[in-house]
């Protein structure tokens, strides 16, 4: 039976900080909404703050729209076709065709950003990040490299199908970072990690958009475990947008209708 | 058999405006991803940008954020603890947490956006809003109330199961736009639907935060229909957050637990 | 506060009766899993005893199936279609593709199932369903088109934007129906529906498949709001057959590349 | 540009052989749906039929049900109650309602089922597996373990929550699975498996439902990585169960109210 001692009490485990709401209140990150946060915070600077514990300063904030506005959309992806089929199916539910879309927002398309995020934290885990030299980094990266390629694990952060020489997002996020002085260790390190990974290739692998941006979310204190979400924010207001561009010129009803008319047999 | 001369030419069906990607290149809403929008334009700015054709103002942008940060997040609702259960299940798919508690997004929760926003720009459609009288609006007001009523359907954007007499976020939202100069028909228009269905109440119902947000986003000129989408944006900012705070104190297996602990035979 | 008395006792709100377990047992539908479940009921068996309360006739568990089988898989779906791009995203998640195809099981391709049980069930409310003479059926038919037809609405279970002239599994619905004694008062009525419809057109429109699937589950008693879930369970089969096709020859990808390829700007 | 000769002919990749349609006919699984399919095969059948290729017999027909009811529910599952609670949200579109528990069926809960499949397969990949001694498949499963324990990882299909001893659907399973001649390598292997992870434990681990259920369908001819989506066709009956419920006995709100009134600031 349970325990009444452990419920609704000074003892209960439901216990959350994001918000709550009474009858005249609504608290979020432990400010009123209304006077507080509505008119001051932007909706980047409210989910920075709800990740990290703190607002973030000007820079930061330039970084992390940066961030946002460069995963959210990257023409008809998988993701977006999804969304567009799905919303074909059931117009009634638009949450269902944007939910559909951030399904497909795997450990292809989105995972990177958090893969990298932790793959970078994770080795500099326990290391004074802001006094490592090149050298050190270099080591480091050339340490981690070697240990995911023991695994058998490709090396996060690197190639995209369709920017195969440069990611132009990538030396955007840099030149960002640099410009405000938060230009740090987990991004450094992607450098030699890149590095590392080229040697022996024909061509290096450019660092692609995702990994970058993961790299600036560890670098701008967001928990490397949030970083996928994070991003998640961004292909919504993507999926949102290609939506209302469907809701208007539908093309998923044609690509249905042209692929099932084009279906042959497949033999097995 | 499909036409070739509609795939894959001039007149191919497959047109979006959205983004694009060459190997070299990102585009969005018609501007270069890395020149032009990263490291000026918000997330904010960009789903704006998508959805209407323009940049917002200074103003606009501050109402559009406020709008945004009042529906991220209301505490454990069905669509966090909805959210927090799918990352009991599956802790490696976080996208998958974050569509679970989206789809809970429907029209008891975060609907009444999209439907105020449609239901106000129904009934000032061909209207020359901006030039209508408080007494022009009042009639309009109480005719689609009675619209509504007699069709047997409620009247969106007022009621909230928790803020019973006034939902906090509205006065802000109304202040606010005041304040910038944005508090257009829309918005005026729901004060006068709010008193049509208060007339022979004991209690006026109060207009609520997602009622409000509608009729702001659609006085911004964002298309009505693609109001519930735009919330959705905040939403997903609030779902990551609260994942956030369930990977380091997880409560969605105590509930769990709980419940079946708790669970009796229904006779039915 | 939470009143502890009802809460965790007698009056607790936590009821449920499909299923329970025990560290040693597991009930569900009242029947003890591994000696009365396992090896004696089918899944379609028990699915229907958990809806309706008792288990199927032989005749009624070939309907159901006969309904299921019909509705698993139409070829490449927009629902198909978006579970293959979701697991080309997020190949480690497979719920997350199967879910993102039920999502597009909505209004418009699966939804006819469940809106024509429950047109055909109000249709018939109140009314000795097996008593009525065709001339009954036939004027109820017409009040009912007619009062869809008032409301502004379509008549739903009619009509497949494939299927033009007659829906193959529709005959074969009332074929077997008849055969099993259980051609009851609703796919009675959905003749007279139809008949009613192409009264002044120059073409009827056929009863689809979803359609006369919707009318078949409501004649065996399973209740009209469960008559769209029920339908899922089948189209769930239909999407684990077309992932486990995309893992070995995917089109997913590919897809998307041809389409990102031809795209081109949308003048809007 | 899109070579034409690639689409749209003989060498156009969009090919399946799940199931099409033409004006006039259905086929799945290479049969015409209303003459060989409906009336005939039950969707556990055809969900065979589709994964492995051939029709299974009626011993192997009984496993597959047993392996589906005993996965179909097991009360308020996290899944469970996911759903639920998107219902409570979002009650027009009940395929989200599925969709969001479906979400939850993961690395925890239903994910064993696909996992330990997979195991078992591949510890057996090449081995004749019918002609394996008990010696044999000792020493293969004490090599997988040692491999799994090696790198860190959990053995999948051992241990769960609330069956601490004995899961009782293993057992039945296991009967089942003899009686109809079909307990083979898999399911053999697994016992042995268990054994390996109990040697110096002081009390052994269950094999769980999942995880028999997994071994049941490999020694059934489905394919290891097809063994998740399967169980997924289960849990979509169950959830529709709940959901059925759920409208006619609404706890998911009666939970978020009380849970929300529960809540207290966490310090973190």
């Amino acid at each position: 039976m349970t325990d009444p001692a452990t419920t609704d009490g000074p003892d209960d485990y439901v216990r959350t900080s994001i918000g709550s709401a009474t009858p005249d209140t609504i608290t979020v990150a432990g400010l009123d909404l209304p006077s507080e946060v509505m008119g001051r915070l932007s909706l980047t600077e409210l989910a920075y703050l709800l990740l990290v514990g703190r607002e973030p300063t000007n820079g930061e904030r330039r970084l992390l729209d940066a961030v946002l506005v460069s995963l959210a959309d990257h023409g008809l992806t998988p993701s977006a076709l999804s969304a567009r089929l799905t919303f074909t199916g059931a117009p009634e539910a638009p949450q269902a065709a944007v939910a559909a879309g951030l399904l497909g927002a795997g450990s292809v398309f989105l995972g990177p950003a958090g893969d990298t995020a932790e793959f970078l934290a994770d080795a500099l885990a326990g290391r004074t990040g802001a006094a490592l030299s090149d050298d050190q980094l270099r080591e480091i990266a050339r340490d981690a490299v070697a240990a995911r390629v023991a695994q058998g694990e490709r090396v996060p952060g690197l190639g995209h199908p369709v920017h195969r020489d440069t990611d132009p997002r990538t030396p955007r996020l840099y030149a960002l970072a640099d410009e405000e002085g938060v230009l740090g260790p987990h991004l450094r390190l992607l450098r030699f990690v890149a590095d590392a990974v080229g040697e022996g290739r024909p061509r290096p692998l450019p660092i692609n958009g995702a990994g970058a941006a993961g790299a600036v979310l560890v670098d701008l204190g967001i928990p490397p475990t949030s970083a996928r979400g994070f991003v998640l924010i961004a292909r919504t207001a993507g999926l949102v947008a290609q939506l209302a561009e469907e809701a208007r010129h539908p093309i998923g009803r044609k690509v249905w209708l042209e692929l099932e008319e084009r279906a042959q047999p497949l033999d097995d």
